[in-house]
This record gives C-alpha cells, structure tokens and sequence, in this order.
C-alpha cells in the first residue's frame, strides 16, 4: 500500500500518531495520546502485544505490519532503544506520507539527528527525549501518566519547519510534559553527566560489593535501603543502556573523566583527615544539590 | 546524685531505658521502646527538644541533665554521631550504674568499641548500629517504625556478659529488627562499601553536575528523577557523614580504590565499543545485584 496522497496534518487533534514499539515509553505515550488526536496506531513486533495494546484500550487500531502502520500517520514516533531507532530510520523512508512528522523517543539524540537528516525531504524530521522513567521495561509497566511533569528535550534540525516544531510541542504537553529545544550534541553531554553517570556508578558500586562478597557473604544481610536504592539503576534494560553507551561515548567516557577526579578529591580530603576541609567540602555539596 | 546500688535489670520490662540524644535515631527509638520496658528517659541537649519529646509522649521523661538522665538508667543508649559518641564515653563512666548496659547506635564501630573497652568494669558495653535511616534528621523526623524489618548490628566485647547481648537482642526485637552479630572491623568493612561508598558517589554525582553547570546551566532543567535519586544520599547530614569519614577512613578509602578500578573498568570496555563485552559485564552486575 503506498503512502496516502493527501498532505499530514499540521494540528494534533487532526493526527493519526503511528508508534513504533509498544515498551514502556511507546505504550505510555499512546495511553496518554489516546483521545487527544485522531487515532493512535501501535505497530508492535509481536502479536501478543497487539492483543494487549488492544485489550488494555491503549491504542484506537494496532498491527505487526510496519507499512500497514505508518501508511496513514501524520505522526511517526519511534518508540525502541536507541540502536533499534537507527535500523528504523533507514527503513521507514519510502513508507512515510508527504509531509508526515517523524519523532523519536531516544536517549540519546546525536547520532538519531544526524540519521534523520539522511530521511526524505518530504518528511519532517524531529528528535525527541522524554526525561523520565523506570527501571521496569515492558509494556505491562506501561502508565499513562509517565510523562506528566517531566521534561521533553526537542532537538530539531535545520530542516524542521516552526509548524512541525509546533505540533511536537503540542504533544508534549498533551502528555503532560515540558518542551526543552536542545542541540543534539548539547542534550547528549547533559545526560552523560545526569543520566548515563548515575547508572555506570551504580553499577560500579554493584561491582564492589560483589566483591566485597566474595570474602564476606555478610554484606547480604548488612545491606540496607540506602545500598539497594544507589544500586537501583543497575537494575536498568540491558539493551536500551548498551545502545546509550554505544552512541554517546565520548560524552560518557569525558563525564567519568570528572567524576574520577571527584573521586579522587574526596579520597584526598578523606586521607588528609582535614576536619575544616572535608566539612566544607561535604557542606558545599549539599547545598549546591538541587 | 550518685548512681542508684541496686544492680541494672537484664530484663527490658523491667529496665528504665536512659536515650542520650534525641535525633532522628534517638527518638524513633524511644518512641518504639515506649511502652515496651518500665521507662523511658530522654536526654536532649536543648530544653525545646524536651518538651517536644514529652508533648509528644515519645518518652516518659526527659531532662537537659546527663546526670539525672542516667542516674536509674538500666539500659543507656547512645544516639548521636559518632564523635559525640566518643566523648560521651570519655564522660559517662561515674555516672552509670553498676550492671547498666551502655548501647550505642553509631555509625562506624571499631573506634566507639575501642573506647568502651575503657569503661569502669561493672559497666556491660554493647556496640549498636541500626542499619536504617532517612536523609532527614533530627526529632521532627522521628518514626516509631523507622527501625521495622532493618538489620541492627550488634558488636559485643570480649567481657560482655550472655545476659547482656540477650538484652541487646530483646531491645533489636522489640524495634521490630533483626540482629546481626559483627566484630567492629568486620562492620566497618562492610559498611563502607554499602553504606559509605554510596555517599560518596553521589558526592562526587553532584561535584559532576555543578562542574557542568558551570558551562551550561540546562543541566537543572534537563536532570530529572533519575538524577535526583542518585544523588539523594549528598543531602546527608553533614555532621553525622564527617563523623563517619573521620572514624572508618582506611576501609572507606579501600572501598573507594575498589570502585575507581571498577569504573576503570567500565570506562575500558566503553572505549573499546565491544559490544559483546560490554553487553555480558552489564547483564552480570544487573543479575547480581540482590
């Protein structure tokens, strides 16, 4: 079936949303996009999912069939983790409608923005990432009350049209979130720091324990709320974290440069058991904590 | 007043439970013992603290006198951070009854056990350390739960008594926790991995983002829950973790060389891009993480 002739709607509630991948993200973002637009299409990989998208009233119609899926969107959202999202957008090309938004829910957006550039001139391309989260993954975990008060980075390119930017605002807050514009290079060295760090030293601290454990299985039974909640984002998605250091490496390796150093400053004020300094440095840091 | 010459109870019912410090820790203890032995008896250091205590009924008296405080104590508990802890110990000794048993909730273990090796002999030391806690501090924060389902070490010395640790254990029981037996290096071992070490990542955490900042102040619209959480544990109190740092410096500097080879390690198999490699070390921390 080819792409419907007539041009993609500009507003939301005109819009057929397609979303590309019913895990936690893409099964909020259509729970929550149910009744704000047109219709909202769910392409799924496996059967089972269709039949719960389906069942649960997340989704108005839903499919395993990419072409069958993006046929009539006016929005395209990429719901995967971020190395399923570079395969797409070498696919999805020739499925698009003339004029069809096309926004992807990715962690990290520099090498997303740059593949959208190479999609065809008659799409409108948009980067997108939604700051929010759990360690659940699956639709099962699906809420669509994710995204509300939340953070949504927007990173459009140079060919993205102020309508196209308007309507990716429009749903941002349909879902209850706030649009931030962001380069693509800008948002992956803030999220280096405030997102891909945290979860390389929970499972740095993982990695310590484990071998503290060998010596002493005691470290079970002392283990307290405190442990198990720095250790939590250790419990993150395996894939969606592999495919985030993959595609924002430099960002990642120069954020655990400054954090090394961190480490070793405290380790240095620590040593020198300088009472005045260790307090002045401990009390700076929670005060400057937001 | 001189200590009572009637011999301290080994039995919780019928001990009066003297509660040096009424933070955080202090009162939820006191507030969860109430009503579980004879008494209970505060010991604040401002006059506010006990007349919120008693308008509180947290305890069944309280005063701003050590003195009069420990005066009939069968049992005293300690409650403080670790350094007012030490110096209580320096002090306490005239003024405990003969067969009282001297507790304490700090942080670290092998220096406050140290020093209650040097207590007078008809004193039965009991090192304490409640595996639980809040960033929150100080009596408004109390919790008479705080303690349910926690781990609560107990660090006995060579000449304390069977009867003893047993009444150490009813009082463990009694706060709805679980005792632990450690030796005080053992303790301090774990502990800076577990407990110690987290604090300082998410120090190190926030030295990271505020450096960040420095050049891109989007940082603090773009952090969003993950961030926060990670970096919860830097709200610490700041007195308690000085306390803390001073007193279990080696084993805290021997957990934060482990980590800085573990995030060495991770920083390798980043940079090498292996994605097998990099795939099996973060599926091998996520399944081992308890």
């Amino acid at each position: 079936m080819n792409p419907s002739p007539r041009s993609a709607s500009r507003r939301l509630e005109e819009s057929q949303v397609a979303i590309v991948g019913l895990g936690l993200m893409g099964g909020s973002l259509a729970w929550a996009l149910r009744g704000r637009c047109r219709a909202v299409v769910g392409v799924a990989r496996r059967a089972e999912t269709v039949e719960t998208a389906l069942a649960r009233k997340m989704v108005d119609q839903c499919t395993i069939d990419l072409e069958d899926g993006l046929s009539e969107a006016d929005v395209v959202v990429l719901a995967a983790p971020v190395r399923v999202i570079l395969a797409l957008l070498d696919e999805i090309g020739p499925l698009l409608r003339d004029g069809s938004l096309v926004l992807d829910l990715g962690s990290t957006k520099a090498q997303i923005v740059a593949s959208m550039a190479r999609l065809p001139e008659h799409v409108q391309p948009l980067g997108g990432h939604p700051m929010c989260g759990k360690e659940l993954s699956g639709l099962e975990s699906a809420d669509s009350a994710l995204f509300r008060g939340c953070t949504f980075v927007l990173s459009p390119l140079a060919r993205t049209s102020e309508a196209t930017l308007a309507l990716g605002r429009a749903i941002v807050e349909a879902l209850g979130a706030h649009p931030l514009v962001l380069d693509p290079q800008r948002h992956d060295r803030l999220v280096a720091t405030i997102s891909h760090l945290p979860y390389l030293l929970a499972c740095a601290l993982v990695g310590c324990a484990n071998q503290l454990a060998l010596d002493d299985a005691a470290v079970w039974d002392a283990a307290a709320s405190g442990y198990r909640d720095a250790s939590r984002l250790a419990d993150s998605d395996v894939t969606m974290m592999l495919d985030i250091l993959l595609t924002n490496q430099a960002a990642i390796l120069d954020a655990l440069a400054t954090c090394q150093a961190q480490l070793r400053d405290l380790e240095n004020v620590i040593k020198a058991a300088d009472k005045k300094a260790l307090r002045a440095a401990l009390t700076d840091i929670r005060a400057s904590r937001m």
